[in-house]
């Protein structure tokens, strides 16, 4: 998640980081008092957290980090001189390291699994008598298909649909409120209130997304937020191991996995790494001062990429945008320590192992210690060979975009993320296409232009595509309601290179800028009983609403079966006077596709682009099935598309 | 040379190409016309051309190629059956193969000289008794130095000043017309006909820009052009081994060249591979029709570098960049043809050697062939180790500028050129830092970002920067006449990373807007006798150009002696507000850079900087040498400022 207005405006530093402090020092005074007037007997009644909460047999890294969260809990487990080997826990488990940190409440166990170690539940026993402490875990049976019935990767043959679980459909009412929770708030008519989406109501529509086309599901994160407010986006984590009971928590979670891959659609999931809710029980009860990044007084962010690829950068400049809190509510996780680093690579291979993840996307991929990032990115590639994975990379200018992807570019870090979401297509791209007017360095040149530098990237076709998502003005908004440049993005959308995602709602023309983001995050019509307008049945849709759902269905659709415009090869021609031609082609189809930015109507001369359009006859209109011969021109209207099946 | 009018506009497209054709094939008749009816006797009193006209014993690279240029030459030069080891011509000199082309005026002789050749005159005899044919070649000594007293280089240590030599100064009122050239305008009040500058007017002004701290001289082209109109700018050859006459010709751009040299100032010549004028000898007398790129009907290239480096372009976009003609009276010469490839390379070595070049500035350099001009640059390298060159590359984008240079970028071609005219640091820099509000991508968070990008370029102390040239709009009028603008202008320039480059004129606050491009190539004031204004002097000068000019001399003569602004790192801070701060430093010296973009005063906090101002007690401003101390801020007001040297 990026909150656009504080992108913007750097506004009220607080010393908020001084707050964390003191409830660190608070924490472990109140651990010693406790240490001190109970009694041991008691102690050993304390709940023990364990994470991750369980595990697999039979992983490719027999590795595995325990955090082990339990009140005092490093005094409770008795200091033990381990040999190299290390020491037989349980069946198939050994122990070959106790990490014990500055705060009693938790201790980390070095575990190193068997090869050939049985799913089931174990008892790791500690001390004797009246100091016994024992602790639970379970290595699971992994989940069917390991790997590849799940964990598939996301690629430009797929379409995928964004959109936030409490803003789509309410499925399940009961779990609208959920006692004990911070957030009580239950409030459609506030942008910035729960409304009673969840898992349930996308469970309810997934045959709605696969008739229009779509392949693959990401939703803005599933995870706890048990924040106090703006518990709407899901990108505070108060506990990695907990789905939102308030959009129906793993159950529910593992049901719309299942669904979706019954119906041969894919599940991306949205990973936070870089920061949590400050109400996540270890920002609460931290293991260690250097867990956080810590600042002398709240230090925000600058939501800047540049001075972490700038040969001239000042290293202050580089930490703070690292470094910096995302806001007051999402203290900066310090990533350079191990112990963080394992928590969340180890949170990353559970949550495709549990719920059948197939793509990751990577929220403020930038602001990440990038080290960690290659070194997660690498831990998901090694467990799941074809899991794919993109990140949010909001900058601006192409080599700034390239900078975080694998890309062809020496420099001293190289990073090993596979796609980026391509900012640079949208901002330098389709936007001042359909919105310009056509320049030398204006309109859809800048599109043009955009592409013509995908020189820089190891592979372009791994970007994430899109007209917009939930920190961006919609796509209907943005071209000012017209209808027709509406549709010629959608067109440019499902034809270009790149993995195409669409925004919930887009499909019946769903408009808001993002001044806030709440505008843009507005509920589905439909997604809730009593909707007067239902865009899943069509109900009380206005035409241009229908039109434009249509749109993307016929394409889409067409798209499943169009191997040019899934991983054909683009070859695009110089805009001229805002005409921009260009092919997706492979061996057995040529698509062309045309878009008149401009605004008049422009003649389409098929023997300007012999070198696609030589050897066939027939140009087909994919959306109506009208037949051109290629050897006379076609007018095309001002603002409008066409996209062609060359035939011979 | 790029005119800004014919980038913008690329209108009338006239079957000129059909014209040459013509010229080429009345030609060839009337060569056959000529072999018929004319005797033997009298071929053997035809004027004989040989280019390079004369070459040098001793060069690293013993080959050599010759042009001759003669009615019938190739008719005349008897076919000799050559041996592997060729057929000794003359002292010292071994004829290898001779290559016969479609136009019997032309032959080629491939050389080979002994490396122990002495200097001298040679004949080279062939036939004998009425058919006997001489041609005279002589080997002269090598220049003084042998590429150690030029061929230096050009680097960030020197202040590059870019002039029109008709538009300086008159030095030689006698050449202001050539009589038996075909323009014979000379028309001060036009901003296209010729004004009677020269190279003397260079000459008589030399000690003046050396005052000023300028080190180094690059003048638009100095090669004839003898053309029927707009001959002001010299990027229409028409003869590579003739020196402008209206200029001075070759003794005048020798004398220039030596009294440069005598001053410890260096000289860049302005080489133009692309294309030729239409007059040039060998477009109206074609050596073979490959001579050119020909095209059925006139194409104009497209202008746009694009196609060059786009990984989707179509092959159809890319041939007309690079064999489209720059204009109508410019053909574009057919650099794969080997011929054509060598006179273009031997005339760059010859100007090197002859004139005591010691940089090289490559006109249109993208529109060349890429691979020609990798070939090209690695030949005068090779002879001179030392020269150094840039490109001019006027495009949009870090990574479409880095192309063109050597850079970190894996391409399947790679570019050797070491430099380029930054037009990113202009256009996307400078420009927008002085002229738009501040903003997330706007203002002098442009220049920021775009040096940021300097990952790309494998040195970007080798790029050109600049605030205008002859084909821009002048700083001056660029910033709307604002003088503090300007002034900030000529701060970044001297202190940003790179080679600074000036435009004559601009010191004066001369004023232009490129549309069309003469109104940016006015006269020097004071360049003329009886010019009322003299910026030589000072004469009537006002306190706005004097103060710029005071500026400009004391910062760059300051530059001379500053080891930080001239080879040392650079380290630039996030802009904050519209204020900038970098600074320049070594082991030696630290420079504090500040422009304060915004509109309002503004605080400089030295310990915002600490990572470069911590161990300094004092800044001293170099201009007016007051010194601050740096616990306690300073104030700067809007749009100003500051160069300070750090001091314990």
């Amino acid at each position: 998640m990026t909150l656009l207005f504080m992108k913007r405006q750097m506004t009220g530093l607080y010393n908020h980081s001084f707050l964390i402090n003191l409830i660190f020092i608070m924490n472990k005074l109140f651990v010693f008092l406790f240490i001190g007037f109970v009694c041991c007997a008691s102690l050993s009644a304390q709940t023990i957290d364990v994470y991750p909460t369980h595990w697999w047999a039979g992983m490719k890294n027999p590795e595995l980090q325990l955090m082990i969260h339990s009140t005092n809990i490093a005094d409770r487990i008795p200091m033990i001189k381990m040999t190299e080997a290390g020491m037989r826990l349980a069946d198939g488990i050994t122990l070959k390291r106790i990490e014990r940190v500055e705060n009693p409440n938790y201790i980390f166990f070095d575990l190193v699994i068997d090869k050939d170690a049985k799913p089931g539940k174990r008892i790791f026993n500690f001390g004797e008598g009246k100091r016994k402490i024992s602790i639970n875990y379970e290595l699971k049976e992994r989940r069917q298909g390991n790997g590849t019935a799940y964990a598939q990767g996301v690629t430009s043959s797929d379409f995928v649909y964004l959109l936030m679980p409490d803003r789509f459909s309410n499925g399940d009412t009961t779990n609208d409120r959920i006692a004990g929770m911070k957030d009580q708030s239950l409030n459609r008519d506030s942008i910035f209130l729960r409304h009673g989406g969840d898992l349930q109501g996308v469970i309810n529509h997934l045959d709605y997304l696969k008739d229009m086309g779509v392949t693959t599901l990401w939703m803005t994160p599933v995870i706890e937020n048990d924040m106090p407010n703006r518990t709407e986006h899901g990108y505070a984590f108060t506990n990695h191991y907990k789905i939102e009971p308030r959009i129906g928590g793993e159950k529910a979670y593992l049901q719309l996995s299942d669904k979706l891959h019954k119906r041969g659609m894919k599940l991306i999931q949205d990973a936070v790494y870089n920061h949590v809710g400050l109400y996540n029980f270890f920002v609460q009860d931290m293991p260690s001062k250097d867990w956080l990044h810590q600042w002398p007084e709240f230090t925000q962010t600058s939501y800047r990429d540049q001075p972490l690829f700038d040969p001239h950068a000042a290293e202050s400049d580089k930490k703070r945008t690292s470094d910096g809190w995302f806001t007051q509510q999402m203290p900066d996780l310090n990533q350079s320590n191990p112990l963080v680093a394992n928590f969340l690579i180890q949170h990353a291979i559970y949550s495709v192992e549990e719920f059948g993840v197939d793509g990751w996307r990577i929220d403020t991929y930038i602001y990440n210690d990038l080290d960690f990032m290659n070194r997660c990115n690498k831990a998901l590639t090694d467990e799941y060979p074809h899991i794919t994975m993109f990140g949010e990379a909001w900058v601006h200018g192409t080599a700034s975009e390239a900078y975080f992807a694998e890309n062809n570019i020496n420099t001293p870090f190289k990073s090993n993320l596979q796609g980026i979401t391509d900012f640079q297509c949208l901002f330098y791209g389709i936007q001042p296409a359909v919105n310009e007017p056509f320049g030398w360095t204006d309109g859809v040149n800048k599109l043009y232009t955009t592409l013509s530098n995908d020189f820089l990237y190891k592979d372009p076709t791994r970007n994430v595509i899109f007209l917009d998502n939930h920190d961006l003005s919609r796509w209907y908004s943005v071209v000012n309601e017209n209808l027709q440049k509406d549709k010629m993005g959608f067109v440019w959308l499902l034809t270009c290179r790149g993995i195409p995602q669409m925004y919930y709602g887009d499909e019946v023309l769903m408009k808001g800028i993002t001044n806030p983001d709440g505008w843009v995050r507005l509920d589905f019509p439909g997604g809730w009983s009593g909707d007067s307008v239902n865009a899943f049945t069509g109900r009380n849709l206005k035409a241009d609403q229908l039109s434009v759902q249509s749109l993307i269905k016929t394409l889409a659709n067409f798209r499943k079966n169009s191997s040019a415009l899934k991983t054909g090869k683009l070859m695009q021609y110089l805009p001229v006077d805002g005409l921009y031609v260009y092919f997706r082609y492979d061996e057995n189809q040529t698509i062309m596709i045309v878009l008149n930015t401009s605004d008049k109507q422009q003649t389409i001369d098929f023997s300007k682009y012999t070198e696609r359009t030589s050897g066939f006859t027939n140009a087909i209109n994919i959306f109506d099935n009208t037949i051109n011969a290629t050897s006379s021109p076609i007018l095309l209207e001002a603002n409008t598309s066409l996209v062609l099946e060359l035939k011979k």
